[in-house]
């Protein structure tokens, strides 16, 4: 697995989640309402600029009516 | 999704951790000489009282040669 850069699991999200919000046809402020979040945190998890905690990732699953598992999947 | 508590998914992430390091017979210390992370910070995310960054997840789904989608699998 050394094609893996610091990164890797940043992108895999921030993909998973445009790809979800597409899918559910949301906008980042349907996902911050529905989280708590702020929308500029999301659009920086989307923008592979933010850390983002499992609490947080539990809640970003729920919101996009998804699973962790399926987050960090690599489609 | 109601049966969601808010930490769920760090006890799906701590019990996918002990399973994965029993199925490699490797103990928190082996993890911690991997990812550089504390046998202490180890041990209090098994026990669910960390809430752990995806960075982190990623380095320790590598040191558990798995990935971030089996972490969070509900098995």
């Amino acid at each position: 697995m050394d094609q893996f850069h610091a990164h890797t699991f940043r992108k895999i999200l921030a993909r998973n989640m445009r790809i979800r919000r597409a899918e559910l046809d949301i906008t980042q402020e349907e996902v911050a309402l529905r989280t708590g979040l702020t929308q500029a945190y999301l659009s920086g998890i989307e923008r592979e600029k933010r850390n983002v905690t499992l609490d947080n990732i539990q809640k970003i699953a729920l919101a996009l009516e998804t699973t962790g598992a399926e987050l960090l999947n690599i489609r």
